[in-house]
């Protein structure tokens, strides 16, 4: 099993092969026996397999090839809007039109979008996560259909892996793992956790080919730029409003 | 594997045994190879042993006896910090204090958070998940250090089960999952995904004890309570404005 999520990589190219209903029920059926708050299970997962809705869902993720190819696409929401119905239903006043219910919701969304990967890896499946979700909740919930106190939080590509790409670096455990209190950074030691990154080949070659002076300003000017999540930031505030999240 | 997670539980009751730095570094290990946005590790994992500093926690999440029992608690935190002060040192100006990077920090962290969960129950660990994170955050900030730019999102208690429970229901899969679009639930289909739930002794009993006509009634008018919900929310958006994140 640890071997398993140590051997692990992401998986962007797949084969033709399908995943059959079988396998895939089989897979969502022990995730969803992952830990959900109260037992409430206060998530929904869509399924995308028709190809006229991944040509659909494809510019809401950037129209990354993963969405086309992969035979199926899972989509990960918070979603109190059955456990809202379920309460009103039984004389209940639901009280969960509120930031906190998102979080919670959002969360219980992560945990079985996580588990649905690592129970997929161990059939040999390979997957990609779709940090786009967030970016382009609108046009998601327009797509899918998405009724108010549903909010997409995740993405995920599934398909049978076509690659086995060189297993990316990730910092040294110490630099993320904080004994009983949170031990800040030193200057030192940003250097010393981040320097087998920036000695990589392809950091290099991300710095050149972006014709920048450090890693960082990869990040900073062209992947992840303030601009950017200022914009993203406010359009995922409105769905949450307009989803009925922020009656706090 | 999938067995494991098919047969999970949560564990609340946890033996006097320890659980060695080496295992625990082993789980942490393979846990940090999931998937990350861009990868960016933008999470940290605080680790509590301290009797002491389990003490101190034990407020947060409301006296639950596993705080105080559990050999080793977890703090998954979403941190930028760690992430903004390399780009600070190598010329590059982070945008990284909004609501979408908060959120982005959150995924990653529930995604390490879930790993760890799956990687230790493949040991034969018990874990639970502590909701109270997001409710107390700020105390959890001040008893555990967190500088700006890092945010508590869900802590978990780790042990060898003494315990091992019934397991509890799950709605059928057809109730969570969707098919191309989302399929609004009818009165109908709520009676039927939740039929077994409501039959079940554990559910009459809670009616029961607390007094009530309906269990959503447990729910709205005892667990998980509208005006909690308001309060807490108005407490983690101060959170994230005072942590940094809601510049947007």
């Amino acid at each position: 099993m640890l071997n398993i999520l140590n051997n692990r990589r992401t998986i962007r190219k797949y084969t033709e092969d399908d995943i059959s209903e079988e396998l895939l029920n089989e897979l969502l059926h022990a995730s969803c026996r992952a830990s959900t708050t109260g037992n409430m299970q206060v998530y929904s997962i869509v399924e995308t397999r028709d190809p006229e809705m991944k040509k659909k869902l494809a510019p809401c993720h950037f129209n990354q090839a993963m969405v086309e190819d992969a035979p199926v696409v899972l989509t990960f929401c918070a979603d109190f809007n059955r456990f809202n119905k379920w309460c009103r239903h039984r004389k209940a006043e639901p009280g969960y039109d509120n930031f906190l219910s998102f979080m919670t919701a959002a969360i219980d969304a992560i945990i079985v979008a996580q588990t649905l990967c690592v129970a997929a890896e161990s059939k040999g499946l390979g997957i990609c996560y779709l940090g786009t979700t967030t970016y382009m909740a609108q046009q998601i919930i327009d797509i899918l259909e998405l009724p108010a106190g549903v909010v997409p939080v995740t993405t995920i590509t599934l398909g049978w892996p076509a690659e086995k790409p060189e297993q990316i670096d990730r910092l040294p455990l110490e630099a993320v793992l904080h004994k009983e209190k949170y031990c800040d950074y030193s200057e030192h030691e940003i250097d010393r956790f981040y320097s087998d990154k920036e000695a990589r080949k392809d950091s290099e070659q991300f710095i050149e080919e972006n014709n920048k002076e450090t890693l960082a300003q990869v990040f900073t000017e062209v992947r992840y730029k303030k601009e950017d999540n200022v914009t993203f930031s406010k359009l995922l505030l409105d769905v949450l409003k307009k989803q009925g999240f922020m009656n706090n």
